[in-house]
């Protein structure tokens, strides 16, 4: 029943199913909130899940800024594209890659890091975060609330750094949205590509994967219409990665991580 | 009690607790695997479930090669660092971040896709591909199974896309071994920073946090006199840091994605 929403397709079923499956496959991005607080039994419990979460060789390379003072959620909102759920959610969460902490120990101790002058490292920064964020995600929904990710914090890093009192070598990589759904919001489970198109056995096959598109593309197309500004997942995704002109200044993302201190060398 | 073996400190309590976030707060990195295979239904629910994390812009900009051919298994450990679990493992799965789709999808239909040369693109491969990931993980979990994350499969990403045949415009991202803990194994869960090094309320604290290291460092020293090659969190960090010889070839991923068809504008 929840793979036949994720899918938008009725006959899609799992062989195996539980209650962590069902959380899972029940998600959806929660942009209108009720009024009820997050409470910090509640902030700690989704830190302690995203600590939980995977890290290359244990660096736990980033760090998490809790921000529920109204006044700022409103200044981050007007940095982040104005999305006003940032405003209304109690608590937003701006999840850090931080290779500073790193930093900081090396010249305590006079040692050369050099390794984090290089992508690969940077890459380590983001790809931690991004575990360790899915998982307070996932722990937000267990205990009743919602989310939803914002990429629009890279749209203006810098002055995301300034308004956070960020050191240096750390970005906010994304962040988080955090509060109780409100019930009236008119929203749904988003069906994704067919699992076809993405899972592939011993070896990629693009002609087998692509061959799932058009199925998805009518199938979004009618999600889209009842929730969505209208389009197919084809449509949508050719005008998002257009040109830089679709990017919301992020492709000056390169240049702006190297001013932060996290080059790509 | 399980925060407490998280943060290897015996008065560590959540106020909040629930099935789930004690699943999470279990997790362990399982590197010794039992013989019972992974079946298919459960390979299906570890997709579906990794499919429902959110996605930017539902871009969806990944894919995951299912490896169960013990030859291909072994060919893979040895171009990964040599870790022998890889081959013991049923199943290996290795995650893709792949805009090979979109570049696919606009040259069929004759579209300039611009934006995807550009490293916010790239980064958002990564990081959408972690957070499908990291929904595997928890769901592998749910089920009984465990797993553990190989950032090696980047020491070698052109030869790795040539035995898994990726497209252009697709890398390995990092491998994820499946499989049945076998229970033998001598293994613990790694305690993580205390809480107060990486959560920050409104603004960042770089004293503050940093001032949670020196109890940390004493704490991991013990359990990696148990568990680990010994050592402080510090003094890990620093040597995993030193330079690009303490990288496994992979401080050269900015040219290999250049090369693959990601480049980093």
């Amino acid at each position: 029943m929840s793979a036949a929403a994720r899918y938008g397709d009725p006959a899609a079923t799992l062989g195996v199913v539980n209650d962590v499956l069902s959380l899972q496959l029940a998600h959806r991005s929660v942009r209108k909130f009720g009024s009820r607080e997050v409470t910090d039994d509640e902030l700690t419990a989704l830190i302690a899940a995203a600590q939980s979460a995977p890290t290359s060789s244990n660096l736990q390379p980033w760090s998490v800024v809790a921000v529920r003072d109204p006044e700022r959620k409103a200044r981050l909102a007007a940095l982040a594209g104005n999305q006003a759920f940032i405003e209304q959610a109690p608590l937003f969460l701006v999840w850090v890659a931080d290779l500073g902490r790193a930093r900081r120990l090396a010249e305590r101790a006079g040692a050369e890091v050099a390794a984090a002058d290089y992508l690969e490292t940077t890459i380590i920064g983001f790809v931690d975060t991004a575990l360790a964020a899915q998982n307070a995600v996932v722990a937000a929904e267990s205990l009743g609330l919602g989310s939803v990710f914002v990429g629009a914090i890279r749209n203006r890093p810098e002055q995301v750094a300034a308004e956070l009192g960020l050191p240096p070598h750390a970005v906010a990589t994304f962040g988080l949205a955090v509060g109780a759904p409100d019930p009236t919001e008119h929203a749904g489970i988003k069906p994704r590509l067919p699992q076809g198109a993405v899972l592939h056995r011993e070896q990629y096959d693009a002609a087998a994967a692509d061959a799932h598109i058009a199925t998805y593309d009518e199938t979004l197309s009618a999600y889209n219409t009842r929730f969505g500004p209208p389009g197919s997942w084809s449509n949508r995704v050719l005008d998002r990665l257009k040109g830089p002109e679709s990017m919301a200044g992020r492709h000056r993302l390169r240049e702006t991580l190297e001013r932060l201190g996290l080059p790509s060398r």
